[in-house]
């Protein structure tokens, strides 16, 4: 039986008290804010949640071209769409809400955290919307999103292909000009997401292609929509296109969402963006995408962290090592040994500290599309490290889950060992997570001499400047230091030894990223830890959660924290070890 | 497509080179266990490699109480009999062919890596054989043994009750004792592996069960013989015995062993050992089987890393990042990436340094079942550490593998998802991986004032005195010391702290048995280096094993070993920050 309640108060924390306010105005004031959380939780809990073993049992059907998706979706998708819930954070014009990215992001992590497979349909569609609203022209953008914002029709991501995965210059689709300005495209794609479902009256594909006429290698791919059913004269659900599903994969996880094996065989496309320019309006796409699968994973982390609290409760066996605790009852809850503690702070500390930078970054986001070059700095520099990092953690969380509840956690019953099947995919998709961390050493950190990276280090040196003498917490600040002091070096390293060898960038890129990531979630928890320790003597009904905070800060800096030393050590040892043994000897 | 090769110029290296041949004598040639081993891997690879994904998708089938293992499952039984390699363990007395436990544990390595669920059904059989061995009388060991060392009859563990597991104490199954001497067993018993199957004509239970005189707790409990069948006269399988299968598990692997829900209802049964000491007699089952899944975990581990190696010679994507290394390919294969080629050597540092561990401790048991004590001591310290470190390492492996093999390792018909599912149990049963760090910590360092620890210490110390100013690798044993002292230090400060506080030790377990594992390692790691370095410049067909070897101690010293310095600050950091947030706060 799966639970999920939404960490309500910890968004609120998040949102209001940590990150401030950004968002009140009059149009969203931070009550309104609260309730819409609020009900997205409990539509989450009550419709999402019960779908979601059912759905990882059922999984998809595929027959004859046609996917059905598990029994109770169809409805649900209804229900989620009724509610509005896929147009939040759409523009108003094209029928969305509007609301900041700070706040979608936090419906997202509810969604994802109760039935992840659920979640990928109308997750899909909005990044396609994104990437329309950059990139497409004001007819596209006029006849699709508006039927793509309600949800009515849906939307996929078409690249990959069975040849060519994180190498995109290999792709072979093709695109054929017409001559009423529209394209013949011909190709397979695979791992085609939603590529078809029975949510939906229209899937609308956007799929990278080659024109005739185009350079090869990443510089000649073009981005085209391509619809399943053309639009009528009245914008309808028309003709259909030859954009058909040939297969479902069989995988680990995320059963219930379609992974298609897609066709396109002469079917009609329309360019979106300049040709040849597809890969840009396709990172539109995948940068929102890449910052969603963050989401996703911190998402089953929280699950999988309210499943391991629930058992470890419950669960009576053996007595605490300093004496019985519950002694009427035949044994204690395992609740109370340390190693079980442990497992439980880990995840807790990963989740809540995940939570408090992804709004950050989420924040962000928001500013840098009011124009802000330092913040869309930001984001760059930070989208790397969140998906490869979120999902890590939100996979660890899961396989803490299982741990927590013995070989129990391996029986489908008690419904966690669906988490480490669902989360495994987030570690993969939109980019493994090695891929983020050569975007991270090889892109990011050189960008513009260095300055997307000051757009992290500068606030977190300032920081440790101020409060470094801290009156409570100045010693946990010292230690947060120290570890920054350790991705300083650790930069330094990459900086000089990548430039003259991008191999060396390429040997430290993993351990670097979950440095940068660890000294990052570190920051958000002395940032967290401060204000915890104002409100905390105050008293009142919040006294134990700001007291909770401070316990698990204390908790990150001396069991999770500590790792930077060890990762700055590997990091230095450089490339040799990695690159000596000849190929024919693995 | 899985693929598996028997590493036999490792096994024989570990064997014959680093642990010197000490089972070579009239009998055991070494030429002689070199043909077994390679005819072992033959088997494997050719009837049980087969039916590993094929015996994954069908699973067990459960009906009125029968349950059917997966198509071929029968026939590659019957074959593993026929060539007798269920009996290599076994006494000759029994039929068995006497073969030392390193040949065994290698045999079980190659079992495990080409079908886990497979190796459960003989393995279970083989732990049952050797607590009957040990505490049945002469008559039962006269009528059951040569039936399952010969594979006829196959035999179970059961303890686990659906309200315990870890906590034994807690067990309700009863025994009545009847006038004939033998006793009428009732009680429900979970997760029993290979409970019922269709594999053999009968089936031997091991049961834990209570006398009505038994005191509370793990102080009564007595084992008992309760066979499917009862012997007829002919010692052949008779009546039926009300043993009974009510269920099998849905499970997240390992789905072509049935774990069957087990009935005992006045099933007649005997007792094996004395009254009210049935533990003892299972912790000689139990210590056996710690040490089997211990090599499962390396079992999979291997495959998984010989899956990764053959996708990432073949797989093309990209270019090295030092220019095209096949520039006559549309890309070069992801070999010639620092980051995959982390991934692998990985997987291969913690594999060859778990069997080369691994065979040290089959060697030590081998010696104290010939009544040397100080082996015993050391066998009790390294179980624990062996069963939680292979099985997470080759947990770890499983996932690299799949990160490896990026989106496409998420699908099944590649294969490598499937060792994630399968691996994940081994870090759960036979006592999950922090209870075998609590094991380590709460009974094997305290034991004896610390005898048994010596038995680790004395000889990783000596061999420091002796090599730290080795000619060509002295930096490398220094840096292993400086592992080593972290690991001395963490001792220190959990035997100081644990003797007045049980939570200290318990706060530390987990981490503390992950250094030791580490360090441990890390000392087969040099001893191997020290045999490579003396003979990788002898030239001749081996130089580019012994030079592999030399380039992946490197490697596993630099880019592994140095998290012995985190571990040492997180045991430090003590139980404070895991105690503090009260139970309601979780």
């Amino acid at each position: 039986m799966q639970t999920y309640t939404a960490p309500l108060r910890d968004m609120r924390f998040v949102l209001h008290e940590l990150h401030g306010g950004i968002h009140d105005n009059a149009e969203f004031t931070p009550e309104l804010l609260d309730t819409i959380l609020e009900e997205a939780g409990k539509f989450c809990s009550e419709v999402l949640l019960p779908l979601n073993a059912s759905g990882d049992i059922e999984g998809c059907h595929f027959e004859n071209g046609v996917v059905r998706t598990p029994a109770g979706f169809k409805e649900a998708y209804e229900a989620f769409n009724e509610a509005g819930w896929g147009a939040v954070g759409a523009p108003p014009e094209f029928g969305g809400q509007g609301l900041p990215h700070a706040v979608t992001h936090l419906i997202e992590e509810m969604l994802c955290g109760c039935n992840l497979s659920f979640g990928m349909y109308p997750g899909l569609t909005q990044g396609a919307c994104r990437a329309l609203e950059k990139h497409g022209s004001e007819e596209l953008k006029a006849l699709y999103l508006p039927k793509m914002v309600s949800g009515e029709w849906s939307g996929t991501m078409c690249l990959t292909e069975p040849h060519c995965g994180t190498d995109l210059g290999l792709l072979r689709t093709k695109a054929v000009p017409q001559q009423d300005g529209t394209y013949k495209i011909t190709g397979s794609k695979i791992f085609i997401s939603a590529g078809e479902q029975d949510l939906t009256s229209n899937i609308i594909h956007l799929v990278l292609a080659r024109l005739p006429d185009a350079p090869a290698g990443v510089k000649g791919i073009s981005l085209f929509l391509v619809p399943k059913f053309l639009p009528d004269a009245n914008g309808d659900a028309g003709v259909r296109n030859p954009a058909t599903c040939a297969a479902i994969e069989h995988k680990l996880g995320i059963k219930a969402s379609a992974t298609c094996q897609m066709n396109f065989d002469d079917a009609t496309g329309w360019l979106v963006g300049q040709p040849h320019k597809g890969m840009a309006a396709m990172f539109v796409m995948m940068n929102a995408a890449r910052l969603g699968v963050a989401t996703q994973g911190l998402g089953i982390g929280e699950a999988a962290y309210q499943a391991a609290v629930a058992y470890a409760r419950d669960r009576l066996q053996g007595r605490s090592l300093s004496g019985a605790k519950y002694p009427e009852k035949p044994a204690d809850p395992i609740i109370v040994h340390p190693d079980v503690r442990r497992m439980l702070l880990t995840m807790r500390a990963y989740n809540e500290g995940c939570r408090a930078l992804g709004v950050w970054v989420a924040n962000a986001l928001e500013e840098a599309e009011h124009g802000n070059a330092e913040a869309a700095d930001f984001v760059a520099l930070l989208t790397p490290v969140a998906k490869a990092l979120f999902t890590d953690l939100g996979y660890e969380c899961a396989n803490l889950a299982v741990q927590t509840y013995g070989g129990h956690g391996f029986i489908r019953d008690h419904g966690v060992e669906q988490y480490i099947r669902d989360a495994r995919i987030t570690m993969l998709y939109e980019g493994t997570n090695g891929v983020q961390a050569l975007d991270l050493v090889g892109r990011k950190l050189p960008a513009n001499f260095g300055r997307s990276l000051r757009r992290f280090f500068h606030p977190v040196s300032e920081f440790i400047e101020v409060n470094q003498n801290h009156p409570h917490l100045g010693k946990m600040v010292q230690g947060f230091a120290r570890a920054f002091g350790a991705l300083q070096l650790a930069t330094g390293f990459i900086a000089e030894k990548g430039m003259t060898d991008p191999e060396e960038a390429g040997a430290a890129a993993t351990d670097y990223l979950r440095l940068f990531g660890l000294v990052a979630l570190g920051f958000m928890w002395v940032r967290m830890a401060l204000i915890a320790a104002e409100k905390a003597p105050l008293g009142g009904p919040d006294a134990a959660f700001y007291q909770a905070k401070l316990t698990t800060a204390r908790f990150y800096m001396e069991r999770i924290l500590p790792q930077a030393g060890s990762l700055l050590f590997t990091i230095k040892a450089g490339k040799a070890s990695l690159m000596e043994l000849p190929e024919a000897a693995f």
